[in-house]
């Protein structure tokens, strides 16, 4: 058999000179390693999604302008890299099969995915041809992600023609859950044609997208016999004599923390960014997504403020403090009661006869929004939010105000899940205070206000959503459960009313199968009632 | 020949029972003119386009409960109707031929955009019959949108078949020029199969998305015998043994301002809105606003406040004025400098040493955004903002201050088509002061500021924004047109470079063949270099 060397690198859109570096200088490292084979991820040179990109004729003579730098660098070795080509006036999701300064063999990719997240029929055109290659007196089939999802398809193809070995290249982004899915599925791949199949996954963050690697290679039983890490850049070189490396998988809430801080990390460099910025309201989404933008970036790279107002509770306060303290990172403390006043005044005129009411909550919100904004304008700093996924499904959450920033870190995040990851992470060292964990959650924008006044309970809330956004599910299919009806009604008619508001907010990072990002295109004029 | 009843109706997606309610409505006036056959939109009854609502099991059949309806409605009249179909676990965007409470027949769309502002493959299987039907006598072969749009396509299949009529049902959305491209294709169609077509659209505000009408009948020649007007409802009744009613087209200005007017209006009452808001600046594109919204919702649903500062000058304050009396509407008056000065307070020692800058004009823009947003809280009026599209692809915009707010109705609009468009509403009625038209644009957020300080001048970046965004033309190809290289080159980056500030925009009318909307889909985290 040949030696393979699996480049699981981390591309960055559009950034053509710098993915072709990267793919450069692994495949000197795989020569040090005397590989036969490399193999890079799906549209390695372009970065995924490129979308619109795609539509930019120029774009893609530079994306072929740069698969000739690799062609030139194949001297003595075989290189497998994703590529977009052009063809009759069609663009193809490729993959070149290149050695010795020629492109040998070019394979487009079948099966286009145009659901979920992913929209490659607006772009490209399914290939039909099933080749097969010869490396090294191994004959080899190429397939490219969604292509090996299917039962008798092109992998069955490329066997019929006497593939020996499937080499399928990926840019399959993170869910919970989602590397059980792909296991499962390439092993019956592998068992229905009885051949070796290598999987090659890219890593990195792209707005709301998190690529989390785990490459593999499994035998023609579908054992697992060689797997990279997960969010890690590595070139995992595999010789079917011996024995490999074979990486554990992590736990959901490793891999989720993981995912966010990759995402994060990401984010903040390939979009230009130094430093970031974080409002701390001493409550625990802020302190999750601070311990994480620690973890990501560095506590020097990192600011935070706090700004309380007149309903701010000591223990707030001293929580954010505390926080701040153990992770080593600067904490500006800027009150917002004068201006919150100086407002108040302001619209007297017009309020007159009005009682104070969600609009002065909202204020304050939106004070502090201002206040997170004019930081970054004056220093550069990326504002990080904080909301998480419960707030963002039913509203919970002030559009300019707590809404108000560049990234959204745990936007996809279930307020349950923010706890286990609080804990999960203070495990690793203990960082979030123990109070931040155990109070009441709260807004804090009216005298003794608690998020339980106006929300069910999180975890009963939190399941229905899940139910109702992630899968699908309608009124009838989650009253199954037996929730409330009144509950699941109110918990429905918030999500629905509450789309406005999500098609302002800032991108944030996807790590369930469905998050309200591009998997999630709901119309805002929606005269459905369930 | 059949006498027919071309239904031009504005549907409501997702409001299946409005829209069926509405169908219903049609039939009844249809029999009473005697009509052999009333043909309705594509999707008529869940209206277009309902994007993720599809994905919910629940709606789709509560979509054919609304079909039984509508067959139970058919006694002595023949109906094509578009719905959704489910066959095989499929969905298909479908059009129902109904008889004396039967359906006689149901057509698939075959040709599914997944381009642009479409995603239908998202949802949709193609269709693969071309079946042909007999109504008193006559074949006529059905297609949907899309279809008519392929030479030697569904329409030829059906001609083949032996239909003597075709009808298209659709649900076209309008940019400028599409009539145009409409009836250049139809009349296309016609006279390649030698056949009189029908083509019925719907109108209405969706979002993004106006639909404008012009339903039209062409005889096999590819002559227009018959037009239904743009922008309204209609039940165009077509007799091919006389003459019928040919609406004349409308210039581009009276369309776009229409579709504007036709937009705000289903917006907000399709929100379920009573009243709007919008902040006066003095200036070209708030004034353009208001008239629009005037026209659309009259004066007594329209609130407008003027909120200045110390860079106000009094003609901007006498602007304002003026066109709030010209319009009749309420204006409020809410100077902003109280809480600038409490906002700069409160900063300083966190800004300290660092000199004022773009920080302190964002700041003004973002107080505004907050009052108005207030007023909304308070009273539920919905906030209309007021960038036009040269801003808004460059950039020259605030983030959650004069972008704050529901919808965005000029968002489309260049700079140089809102002086064309006050021009033209002027001259309906005199209501935009001479000096808003005439004087220089400024944001006035800091001493004798003027756009043109930093950008190019708006003949020459709407041209080059133009070919960038709506063209999708590359630096080379702008160039040939000769402006000045350093120009252009500064053109493109500020539209990259903006594009984290559109992901967070309301949404705004599309009235171009590229806005930034659904048919805009670039990422945020992008490396490339032109």
């Amino acid at each position: 058999m040949v030696k393979l060397a699996l480049a699981q690198i981390n591309c960055w859109v559009g950034a053509l000179e710098y993915n072709t570096q990267k793919i450069l200088d692994q495949i000197k490292l795989a020569k040090k390693y005397k590989v036969d084979l490399v193999i890079f991820p799906e549209l390695a040179i372009t970065g995924y999604p490129p979308e619109d990109l795609l539509l930019k004729p120029q774009f893609i003579k530079d994306n072929l302008k740069a698969l000739k730098k690799i062609v030139n660098a194949s001297k003595d070795i075989v290189i497998i890299v994703g590529f977009v080509d052009e063809k009759d006036d069609k663009l193809f999701n490729a993959a070149a099969l290149i050695n010795n300064k020629k492109i040998i063999g070019i394979y487009y990719k079948k099966m286009l995915p145009n659901y979920g997240v992913f929209d490659e029929i607006r772009y490209f055109s399914p290939g039909e041809e099933s080749p097969v290659f010869k490396i090294k007196g191994l004959k080899i089939g190429i397939s490219i992600c969604e292509d090996v999802w299917k039962d008798s398809g092109p992998v069955s193809d490329e066997v019929k023609k006497g593939a020996e070995l499937i080499i399928n290249i990926n840019a399959s982004p993170f869910h919970v859950g989602k590397i059980k899915e792909r296991e499962s599925v390439l092993k019956q791949r592998a068992i229905e044609n009885k051949v070796p199949m290598v999987y090659v996954n890219l890593i990195g963050g792209q707005d709301e997208l998190v690529f989390d690697g785990g490459s593999m290679v499994l035998d023609p039983g579908g054992q697992i016999i060689a797997r990279a890490s997960q969010f890690k850049e590595e070139l995992l070189i595999v010789d079917f004599k011996e024995s490999n490396k074979l990486e554990k998988i992590q736990t959901t809430e490793e891999e989720i923390y993981n995912a966010l801080l990759l995402g994060v990390k990401d984010y903040v460099s390939k979009n230009g960014f130094n430093d970031i910025v974080i409002g701390l309201s001493g409550g625990i989404d802020s302190a999750l997504t601070l311990a994480i933008a620690v973890d990501a970036l560095g506590a020097d790279h990192v600011k935070t403020v706090f700004m309380p107002s007149a309903y701010t509770s000591r223990q707030s306060m001293n929580d954010a403090r505390d926080l701040a303290k153990n992770l080593k990172v600067e904490l500006l403390e800027i009150p917002i009661q004068p201006v919150f006043s100086a407002f108040k005044v302001m619209v007297s005129k017009a309020f007159k006869g009005h009682a104070h009411d969600i609009t002065e909550e909202n204020l304050q919100a939106r004070i502090r929004g201002n206040i997170l904004m004019a930081l970054s304008n004056k220093f550069g700093w990326l504002v990080l939010t904080t909301g998480n996924k419960s707030e963002m499904s039913v509203g919970y959450c002030t559009m300019y105000g707590d809404m108000a920033g560049g990234f959204a870190v745990i936007k996809d995040v279930q307020k349950t899940m923010v706890y286990k990851l609080s804990k999960y992470r203070n495990k690793l060292s203990h960082i979030i205070p123990e109070s931040v964990i155990t109070k009441a959650p709260t807004a804090e924008l009216k005298p003794r206000q608690k998020d339980q006044d106006t929300l069910p309970p999180y975890d009963i809330l939190d399941e229905i959503m899940a139910d109702y956004v992630e899968e699908n599910k309608g009124f009838n299919k989650i009253m199954k459960k037996e929730f409330e009806d009144k509950t699941v009604r109110k918990v429905i008619s918030l999500i629905d009313r509450a789309e406005y508001k999500r098609r302002q907010a800032p991108p944030g990072i996807r790590i369930t199968k469905r998050a309200f990002g591009k998997d999630w295109r709901v119309p805002v004029t929606n005269g459905y009632k369930f």
